[in-house]
C-alpha cells in the first residue's frame, strides 16, 4: 500500500502533519562598507565549545544561528527571530548581519580571517579551504532540518514491519524525492543571481546572472567525480564510506549533498539506529526575511516535503538532477524549467491539502506558491532581481536591507520582540540565557515558565527570578505582612511597630496605643495603594483614626495600624549576598523648558523608547488624565501652561511606574550601609532574591540604630526588574544576568 | 506623681494594660486508684535536657506543664490547655492527671521516686528533700509569671529617670503590694484543704479543713527565720545573700516567697540588667479547671496585679502577712478576713477599669470577684469543700474530674482543641512539635504559619508541610500542569500523552490524534473535577469530543486532552527518599448487615469519631441528600432499603473524603516498585514533601516499562496529611512526625 493511501486507510493524518524543525542559518558579519568584518566573534556571545545557538561556520566573520528542534516551522522561526535580535544587538556598532547568500565583496583571501575554533575542528577546516577554497565557502545559506513524529512510525510500523527499518524507509524516500524536486524549490526561493568580484578565481567563471548560484556547480560543491547513491540506505552507505576510505573524502561530512542523513555519528550505525531526521542544505538566504527565511517560506517547505511522501516515486530520482542544474542558472526572470511537471507536483499537494485537512491559510500558501511556477517575476529570485536593476548595486540592495533590520531590533533593546507575548522580565532574562549558550526550552508561554540547561545541569525559572534558589517558606513569609515583621523584629531589625484589627471595635480599643505617633493605616494585602491612610504628623482625632481604619476595613477584613518613618521610599534588589541594584520611583512628572507647555512637554517625554504601554515597554506613557489634571491645578497650572526652565511639574502624586512614574538607578549614591542591610534581610527572609522597599531620610548619611535611621516598609519575592534594567535615568543593572550567574556558577562568566 | 496619675496624665492607659504572661503549672501523674504514678516520665516527651514545656519537678511523676510568655493571659491558658492535651494523650492507659494541688495519697516516703534529672540538678534536689521532706514536695501548684510591656516603661522612663530603675522601682512596688494583698488571692481562688496521711508525718499537724495547707506555713515554705525585706532592691538583695553566704539556704533559689524576681541568673545583677518580670508563685490548682486555673480567673489575676500597681501603696507591705496565713487556714466557708479591705481594694480596681476604659467582660469579671468577698460558698475552695462533702472523698472528687478530663481529650485525637481555629493538620503538627519539644510559636493562626525552634534551628512552617526544605520552584512546577507533564516526560516517566487547546477550532484540529484512543478531557487548572469527562471505551465520535471540550472550556481557557489509562489511583505521600504512606480513596458507602436499612447503617457510621464535618474531623460525615439518593436509585435502592449482609453499597460516584469516602491506607500492601517511582517522581518535581497520585491497574504486580503499567495523575505540593494520619481503615502514619524528622535531623529522636 502507498504512503499515501496507508495514512488515509489508518486515520493518521494528524500524525503525518506533526514534525520536528529546526534551522541553522549562516550570515556574514559586514561593516558599513558591506566588507567582510575583520572583527573576532563577540566574546559577549559566550564560548563556541558550546553554545547552542550561536556559531561560526569557514569564516570567523560568518555567523551560523541555529534554533533547537521546534514542534512547528512557526515556532523554529521565531527563535530564529529570537537569535537574531540577541545577535545583531551585540553587534559593534558600525556591524552588520550580511542579508543575502552570496557576499557583495570579497576581500583578498588572506585577509579572511578563519573561524577561531578549537584545535581539531581548525585542521579539519584548513583542509576544506586548501580543496575548495575561501571564497566558494563565504557563501552562506539555511539549512532545513526535519523529522516526522515518532507516533507517526510507530503507527506506520505495525504494518510495515520494523520501526526502524520503516523509519529508513520511509526517510530515503523522502531523500530521493527531494534529489527529485528540489528544482522546484530553487526556482521558488533561490536567490544568489551574482557573485562579486574576485568569487570565480582560478576556477571557471560564469558570466550571466543566475537564479542561484550557490545551488549550482558554482557553489560550495564536492569534485564533479564524487557521488553517492541514495537508491537504498545500504548502497548510500557503501558509496560513502567508499569515498572515504580512498580519501576522496576526508571524512562522511565532506559529502555536500543537499540532503544528510542525521541521527548517528557515522552513517554505518544508521540502519541499526535509524535515520532521526534529514537535514535539507538547499536553501538561499532570502535577503527580504529578516532572518533570512519567511515563516510563510518555513511552513512551505514543510508541506512540500510531506507532499514529497504522498506522491508516489517516479523511477529514478536522478531525472531530477538537471532540473535542479537548469534551474539554478536559469536567469531570475525565467519561468519554472519543467512547467508541466511543476503543475503535477502542486495537484498533488493540494490534493493532499484537502484530504487531510488542513488549514485554510496552507491551501493559500500553497496556491500562492503555485501561481509564480509561470511568474517568476513573484518568486524571491525574481524579487531581488528586479529591486537590484532598480537600485543598479546589489552592495546597496544588500546594504540597505541590513541597516533596516538592524534599526528594527535597535528600536526595541528591552525586549525579545519574537516573544513579545511573555513579559518583557522574561524576554530579558531568555535574551541573555540565548546570548550566554544556555539551552533554553520555553515549558509554558502563558506562564513565564522556562527551562534552561548547560551542560547537564537543568534549571526552571517562572517570571524571570522565581528558580530553584529560593526556598519555599520564602514566598510564604514574604507575602504575609504580619509574620513578615514577626520574622523580621525578632531577628533584631527595625520594624515599624504594628498593631493588626479587624474591626472598628478593637481600633477603638489600640486608640491609646497609638494616639499621637506619625502611623500608616493599610489593609493587610493590597499591593495597589487602596484603603491606605497616612497620619505623618500624628494622629490625635480618635474620628479620623476609625475613620481610616473604616477605609482600610473595605479592601481586607485585617487592617494594620503602623509606625510611619518620614522619608524616602527604594527598594533594594537583593540577590544572594549583594545589593544588585537601588531604585527611587518618582511620579510622573515633566520639567519646563520656558517655551513648552505641560502637554508639549509630556509629548516630547512620551517619545522616549522606554515609554509605553508599561507592559512591552519598561515604562508607561504619562497620561493627561483627570487625576494629573488635578494634581496640575493644586500647583496652579494647566496642560497648556508653560513651566519655566529647569522647574519639575509632578503629574501624579503616587510615584508607581504603571502612572508614568521615573526610575531613577540610585545604586552607587546609597550609603552602602543600607545594601548591607537590604541583604541582611533577605537573609533573614531566607531568600536569595529579594525586593526590600527601606524608607531612608538621607541616603547619604550610614544607616544607624536609631529608630528613625531607616525603616523597612516591606520584602518583595519576584521583584520586578525591568526598571532596573531600564532606568528613566541613571545606570542600567542587568539583573538577569545576574540571576543566570546565581544559577550558574560554574558556566565561564569571565570569558 | 502617683504611677496611676501618670498613666493618666501621659495618656498610657493602652500600654498598661500590654502585658507578657507565662503560666508553670505542676501536676501529678496517678494510677487509677489515686496512687502517685510509679512509671518513668514517658520517653515519647523527648528529652528534660531542653523541652521547654513538658518538665518535671521534684518527683519523676509531678509533670511540670510550661507555657512561653505569651500577649495575654487567654493565650497562655490556650498554650497551657495544647499542652495539657498533649500531655494527656501519652500518659499510660491507667494514668491521670491529678487535679488538685494535695495529693489524695501519699505512700511511702521511699517509694516516691526523684525526677530522674541531670546529676546537678539532681544533687540539689536531693539537698532539698533532706531539709524538707518529700511529702511537702509533693504539693502542686501555679507559677504565674507577669511583666509589663517595654513600651509602657519607656513611655515612664523619660518621667522617671532612667528605664532600667523606673523598671525596677515599678516591679519593687507590684512585689510588695503583692505581698500586701496575696489575702486576697488565697481567699478567692485557695483550694488545698485538706492533706492525705503520713504528710504532717514528723511535725506539726493541722486538724481542720482550710483554705490552702499549701499557702500556709503548712506548705512547702522556708524555715521560719529565713526572711527577706522588700523595701528595696538593694535591701532584698543583701538579705538574700547573706542568707545564701551563711548556708541557711544553698542557692538564691531556695528561697520560697510567694513573689520571685527574674531577669538575671543571680539577684546580684538586678540593679544592672533590670528586673525583666515578676515570678507568683501563690496559686493553688483550681480542681474545676481542666488546666488548673479558668482562663477567667488568669485574666483576674492580670487585672488584679494591674490592679495592685494603680493602689498607693499603704506604709508596711508586711501588714498583709498575717492575712495572708489566717486566710490560708481559714475555714473553706468562712467569709474574707477583712471584708472593708477587700472591697477598698475592688472599688478601686473597678474605678481603675473605669478610667482605663476596660472592657465590660472585664469589669463583669471584677464584680463577679467582689460578689465573693462575703460569698465564700462561690469561692473556688468553697466550691471544692462544698463537692468533698457532698461526695464524702477527696480521693474520688479528685479521680473524677481528672477522669472526665482524660476522656474530653481522648474523645478528639486528632487535633489541638486549644487551636480548633486552625487546620486539623496544622494542629497535629503543633501536637508533635510540642510533644517533641520543639519551642512553638504561632506566626499567624489565620494563615497557618508556624514557628519552630531547637537549639538555635529555626524553621517556619505553613499549612504543615509546606517548609524551607522544598525549592521554590518545587511549587511552581506542581501548579502547572502543562510544565508537570514537560518535566515528566523529559525525565523519562510514563507520562499520558497530553494535547492543550484553547478552543473548538483547535480541538477540531486534534481530534485525529486522539480519535478511538481512551481519553480524559479536562480543565488545565482546576482541582473540584468540574468540566472533566472520560472517555474509557475511547472516543470516536467527533461531536461528543467537542462537546466534552466545550464543557471543559467552560471552567478554563486551557483544556487537556489526555490519555486515559485505566486502573485506580492512589495517593503516594512522599517525603524525602521515601513514600511514607500510600492511600486508596473510596466513594462514601456502606455496608449491609441484612437487618439494617441504609439510613441505619449510615446513622452508625457516622457516629465514628473521626467523622464530622470534615475540616475539624478527618473524615466527613455521610449525607444523604439528593446525589445519594440519585446513585442509590441507580442501584435499585433507597434509604430505607435492608442490604444484605456484607454487600458494599456506594452513595457516591466519586470517592472524595470531602463526600464522606473512606480512606484506606495501603502502604504495605502496594508493590515496593510504585513507591520507588513516586519519590523519583518527586525528585524531578525538586520536592521533599510531594503528594503523587498514580493510577495503577494491579497494585500487587511490580511497575514495568509498558505504556499501561502505571499513568501519572498529577503530583501535589502541601498535600493532605490527615487522611493518613487517621484513615477510615488501616494503620495510621504520623506524617506530621516524619516532616519534623526532615526539618530537624540533628534531634535525638531515638531516644
Amino acid at each position: 500500500m502507498s504512503l499515501k493511501a496507508t495514512i488515509l486507510d489508518k486515520g493518521l493524518e494528524g500524525l503525518f502533519v506533526q514534525a520536528t524543525i529546526g534551522i541553522e542559518k549562516e550570515g556574514q558579519r559586514v561593516d558599513q562598507d558591506g566588507q567582510i568584518s575583520q572583527n573576532l566573534h563577540p566574546k559577549r556571545f559566550g564560548s563556541r565549545d558550546f553554545h547552542p545557538y550561536i556559531q561560526t561556520d569557514f569564516a570567523e566573520s560568518q555567523l551560523e544561528l541555529i534554533t533547537p528542534v521546534c514542534g512547528a516551522s512557526t515556532d523554529a522561526l521565531r527563535f530564529l527571530g529570537a537569535v537574531h535580535e540577541v545577535t545583531i544587538r551585540q553587534l559593534a556598532e558600525d556591524e552588520y548581519l550580511w542579508p543575502l547568500s552570496m557576499p557583495a565583496r570579497l576581500p583578498e583571501s588572506s585577509a579572511i580571517l578563519e573561524a577561531q575554533m578549537a584545535d581539531e575542528d581548525r585542521r579539519y577546516r584548513e583542509y576544506l579551504t586548501e580543496k575548495y577554497g575561501k571564497y566558494k565557502q563565504m557563501v552562506s545559506g539555511i539549512h532545513y532540518n526535519f523529522g516526522l513524529s515518532p507516533a507517526f512510525f510507530q503507527a506506520l510500523a505495525s504494518e510495515k514491519g520494523s520501526l526502524t527499518e520503516t523509519r529508513n524507509l520511509v526517510y530515503m524516500k523522502l531523500a530521493r524525492q527531494f534529489l527529485r524536486y528540489q528544482w522546484l524549490l530553487i526556482y521558488l526561493l533561490g536567490a544568489s543571481p551574482l557573485a562579486p568580484d574576485r568569487y570565480f578565481e582560478g576556477g571557471e567563471a560564469l558570466d550571466s546572472p543566475a537564479r542561484s548560484i550557490r545551488s549550482s556547480r558554482f557553489g560550495y560543491v564536492n569534485e564533479p567525480h564524487v557521488h553517492v547513491s541514495f537508491d537504498s540506505l545500504d548502497q548510500y552507505i557503501k558509496d560513502l564510506r567508499h569515498l572515504v576510505d580512498t580519501g576522496d573524502l576526508i571524512a562522511e561530512k565532506e559529502l555536500y549533498e543537499t540532503v544528510r542523513f542525521r541521527g548517528a555519528k557515522s552513517v554505518k550505525d544508521l540502519p541499526e539506529k535509524g535515520i532521526e531526521y534529514l537535514e535539507f542544505r538547499l536553501f538561499d538566504l532570502n535577503p527580504f526575511a529578516p532572518y533570512g527565511m519567511t515563516p510563510e517560506d518555513a511552513r512551505f517547505v514543510h508541506l512540500f516535503l510531506m507532499g514529497l511522501l504522498w506522491i508516489e516515486e517516479t523511477p529514478d530520482y536522478r531525472a531530477g538532477l538537471p532540473l535542479k542544474e537548469a534551474t539554478a542558472l536559469a536567469h531570475p526572470l525565467t519561468p519554472a524549467a519543467d512547467i508541466a511537471e511543476a503543475e503535477l507536483v502542486f495537484e498533488a499537494l493540494l490534493e493532499m491539502a484537502e484530504q487531510i485537512s488542513l488549514s485554510v491559510s496552507d491551501r493559500e500558501l500553497l496556491l500562492d506558491k503555485r501561481s509564480q511556477i509561470s511568474q517568476p517575476e513573484k518568486t524571491v529570485g525574481g524579487q531581488l532581481w528586479q529591486t537590484y536593476e532598480a537600485s543598479g548595486s546589489m552592495l546597496e540592495v544588500g546594504l540597505n536591507l541590513a541597516r533596516s533590520y538592524k534599526s528594527a531590533v535597535m528600536e526595541k533593546p528591552f525586549g525579545l520582540q519574537a516573544f513579545s507575548e511573555m513579559e518583557l522580565s522574561t524576554q530579558a532574562f531568555l535574551a541573555d540565557a540565548i546570548q550566554y549558550g544556555f539551552a533554553v526550552e520555553i515549558l509554558d508561554e502563558r506562564d513565564q515558565f522556562v527551562k534552561l540547561t548547560f551542560a547537564d545541569h537543568i534549571e526552571y525559572v517562572k517570571n524571570g527570578n522565581m528558580t530553584s534558589q529560593d526556598s519555599y517558606i520564602s514566598p510564604l513569609i514574604m507575602e504575609n505582612k504580619v509574620v513578615t515583621k514577626k520574622v523580621l523584629a525578632q531577628a533584631g531589625f527595625q520594624v515599624p511597630e504594628s498593631i493588626q484589627v479587624t474591626s472598628l471595635e478593637e481600633a477603638e480599643q489600640v486608640f491609646s496605643l497609638v494616639c499621637s505617633k506619625p502611623i500608616v493605616i493599610k489593609p493587610k494585602s493590597t499591593n495597589f495603594g487602596l484603603g491606605i491612610s497616612i497620619f505623618e504628623k500624628g494622629i490625635t482625632d480618635k474620628g479620623d483614626f476609625l475613620k481610616a481604619v473604616e477605609l482600610a476595613l473595605l479592601e481586607d477584613k485585617e487592617v494594620m495600624v503602623e509606625d510611619f518613618i518620614v522619608g524616602t521610599e527604594y527598594r533594594f534588589f537583593v540577590l544572594g549576598d549583594e545589593t544588585k541594584a537601588v531604585l527611587l520611583r518618582v511620579p510622573a512628572n515633566v520639567i519646563g523648558d520656558g517655551v513648552s507647555t505641560v502637554k508639549e512637554l509630556v509629548a516630547v517625554k512620551n517619545t522616549n523608547i522606554l515609554r509605553g504601554d508599561g507592559k512591552s515597554t519598561p515604562l508607561k506613557k504619562i497620561e493627561l488624565g483627570e487625576l494629573e489634571q488635578l494634581q496640575l491645578k493644586a500647583q496652579g497650572y494647566t496642560v497648556d501652561s508653560v513651566i519655566s526652565e529647569g522647574e519639575t511639574v509632578y503629574l501624579r502624586a503616587n510615584s508607581n511606574i504603571s502612572t508614568g512614574g521615573d526610575s531613577i538607578d540610585m545604586t552607587d549614591e546609597v550609603h552602602p550601609s543600607y545594601k548591607t542591610i537590604a541583604v541582611a534581610i533577605a537573609k533573614v527572609m531566607q531568600a536569595k532574591v529579594c525586593g526590600v522597599d527601606l524608607i531612608i531620610p538621607d541616603i547619604t548619611l550610614p544607616a544607624d540604630s536609631s529608630p528613625t535611621s531607616y525603616g523597612i516598609i516591606e520584602a518583595n519575592f519576584n521583584p520586578m526588574m525591568m526598571m532596573h534594567i531600564f532606568p528613566a535615568k541613571g545606570t542600567s543593572r542587568r539583573l538577569t544576568t545576574d540571576v543566570l550567574k546565581m544559577l550558574y556558577p560554574e558556566y565561564p562568566w569571565s570569558s
